[in-house]
């Protein structure tokens, strides 16, 4: 990484602490990506981001904004990035998912609060997220009672707006979505100096459809018999994917699908022949939380989909092109968004509807429910989707983890059981087949 | 109390484990509230409420039901009484207080959850609340994840309506509000056969608007010098507001009131003089939670007044009687009921204003904030509240507390230190003040 000292230094960052937090991430990052086998040569340049992750993409923010340009930062896949790009703005993602955190974050929140949450908070106030630090304006939610709370401590340390997100799906809550996105609308316009013409949405649900459309192809690489990629890289793209530049982002995954589209065809795969392939459920995973999918890449399973925020939810259908006026633009970005099936909203069958047909989509043999603690909404909606998922004979586990380390010994073994669960299932299934 | 097993069974309650529950509550109120010393007369109709509390009234209700009445239950001071009552159905509120409740509630919740939400879920799976087995339809809303997410998992076992509490207050959501109300009002209408009329809906406020108009004569009284009652007895009192008959309940609130009345004239309190007069600030106590009130009532503090939704949360804010078109006296719920406080607001700055105001109406020495475990919008509310009472010189205590009672000791001992200082530093202030 090259010397960013200055750059910090002018986003009023802690340096010191920061270095901290700098000394653990490279180790961290080559014990888990680096010491895998056979990986694609595309992933080379998602190494390099993480390896710049505090660097490169700072430095193109700090010049956005010399030149006038606006930051926004965010932490749902809810707040629409179509019109943060139609402002010429820059959208990131923020959540936070290190542990480093934590502390300074329970400087002000209860401890009983999602660590997300609290590594969030703690990321703005230990000055030591160099992203954090350059956002004009941070965009919340009222997805969960601990974000929706926690923005109005936030709000005496950062220029913040709050999207009402509303809690069920009728028509009418369409409607003040719909309001909410021009309220949205407004209030960019305003931060930028930029109006969102038509032209100009036009253009950037035109971009982030085309960013949607390469997570979409990579992982159809995924629904393959020999899977060309591991679980744990593919999180990791799709968590590049809330702060890379976007056509950058588009290029680099595209040429990453040809690559894998061409290991499909000869048959080449990262993992051996038989491990029982997880669909992971549940609760967002932000850099650098990739405990779960390290946990199960290293106790013989191999993940093949993600129903959560750094996965299909983020991805998954696209803005209808097709509106000619910013009323059918925005009626359009509604509809997208209110397909996404957060555990917020009551009732929220289609998240059910979702697990089971990317189960069968991404031919997984078992899912894992993954919840970090203290998330009242994916806890509670865990009773219904293991109901469901037991009628329609599909094996599921639930895993409740935060970041530290502590438990893992403990997950890895329910793991290995239920994966050798798997695998015998499997293999009776086959010889069945066969008879 | 009565023989109420042939009640109890067409209720389809679990009797054996209901005979459990009743054998604990006697001692347990006896040891809280009988133990009193100098309580007022008029408390004896409400030792006789608590001592048929699974008996009178729910034979009351059954009476109700038979003549083909409704009973609706409830969770929160947000569904509006008046409505029900206008419809001539009988509104019950829920809330479980008890331990007891508890592990039923686990089986199909997570263990990370407030009390409160446990309990009453609880309560219906286990068949021992005769109220809940009494209830032909349950309105739940959308105030905090837990409850949101809980009534999915009720919906198997009773029908449910939700009402949608918007989560900001400007005007469009209280638009949004009113249009909840007239859904509310179709579905009492098509449950109860009957319809809402203005007249109907006139009467229902008046008889509404006069049990909180008792409520808070009732409260006036606690702004005397001398406390004519405790703290314990006025929180049950508001407690069995919940789900007494409204006009008992009000003639027998006003004749307590004439006693009290005339104490304060006469200068009879029930506390030694110098007592800490403490406000009580935070999530909801359900019977028979007492802990709290018990607390501090034996440690050295007098309650005398509870910002809470069983305190004035509930009772504060008459609705305008003027509304002469459903319009109108809809319009006019709205405002009295969007004029509650409650934490699930963002911002919910109100209620910084109201704890400072109860604070200096009620001639209070210090604040408790309480709240239940896993509570996230009163928990992280209290960063807040604490800088705005800091900022006025107000002490405050935070008490983060669920219903067993393995905490109690730890509690009194924070509780008398703080009491202690409280009155150090009014005895200081009378010095002052003579000098
Ligand atoms: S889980 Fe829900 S609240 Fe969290 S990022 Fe996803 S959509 Fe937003
Ligand atoms: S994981 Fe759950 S509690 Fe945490 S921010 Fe997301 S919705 Fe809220
Ligand atoms: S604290 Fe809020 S959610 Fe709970 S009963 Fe009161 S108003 Fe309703
Ligand atoms: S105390 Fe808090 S968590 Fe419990 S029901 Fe009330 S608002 Fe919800």
């Amino acid at each position: 990484m090259g010397d960013y000292r200055d750059l910090w230094q002018s986003l009023d960052m802690d340096l010191e602490k920061h270095d901290q937090l700098c000394a653990v991430l490279p180790e961290f990052y080559g014990d888990i990506y680096l010491s895998q086998e056979n990986r694609p040569e595309g992933m080379n340049y998602f190494n390099f981001v993480i390896s710049e992750i505090h660097g490169l993409r700072v430095q193109e923010l700090a010049e956005h904004r010399k030149q006038g340009g606006k930051v926004l930062g965010s932490f749902c896949v809810f707040v629409p990035d179509e019109m943060i790009v139609a402002a010429d703005a820059i959208g990131v993602g923020l959540c936070g998912g290190s542990d480093f955190w934590i502390p300074d974050g329970e400087r002000v929140l209860p401890r009983n609060m999602c660590p997300l949450i609290k590594a969030s908070v703690g990321a703005k106030l230990s000055g030591t997220c160099p992203y954090f630090q350059s956002v004009d304006l941070l965009v919340g939610e009222t997805t969960c009672d601990g974000k929706k709370k926690a923005w109005e401590i936030l709000e005496g340390y950062v220029p913040m707006h709050v999207m009402d997100l509303p809690q069920m799906k009728r028509k009418k809550d369409y409607l003040h979505w719909m309001d909410e996105l021009w309220l949205f609308k407004e209030k960019i316009e305003k931060l930028t100096g930029n109006e969102i013409t038509e032209e100009k949405l036009a253009k950037g649900i035109q971009r982030i459809n085309q960013k949607r459309a390469v997570l979409q192809r990579l992982y159809n690489t995924r629904k393959a018999e020999n899977l060309p990629i591991s679980g744990k890289d593919v999180l990791l793209i799709t968590q590049i994917a809330f702060y890379d530049d976007p056509e950058r982002f588009t290029a680099k995954v595209a040429e990453l699908c040809e690559e894998l589209e061409d290991r499909i065809a000869k048959g080449i795969g990262v993992f051996k022949e038989g491990t029982p392939r997880i669909l992971v459920t549940g609760t967002p995973m932000a850099i650098p939380n990739w405990k779960l999918h390290h946990m199960i890449e290293t106790s013989g399973g191999a993940v093949v989909c993600e129903e959560t925020c750094t996965g299909t939810r983020y991805f998954e259908n696209l803005v209808k092109e097709e509106g000619n006026t910013l009323e059918e633009q925005i009626r359009g970005l509604a509809d997208r968004y209110l397909g996404i099936n957060c555990a917020c909203f009551t009732p929220n069958k289609g998240r059910i509807d979702d697990i089971i047909r990317l189960y069968k989509e991404y031919r997984a043999d078992g899912v894992v429910y993954y919840s970090l603690p203290f998330c009242h909404t994916y806890a509670l909606e865990y009773k219904k989707v293991k109901e469901a998922l037991d009628q329609a004979g599909i094996p599921v586990i639930m895993v409740e983890s935060d970041y530290s380390l502590q438990d893992a010994g403990q997950i890895k073994t329910r793991l290995e059981a239920f994966f050798e669960m798997l695998e015998i299932s499997k293999a009776k299934k086959e010889v069945a087949a066969t008879e």
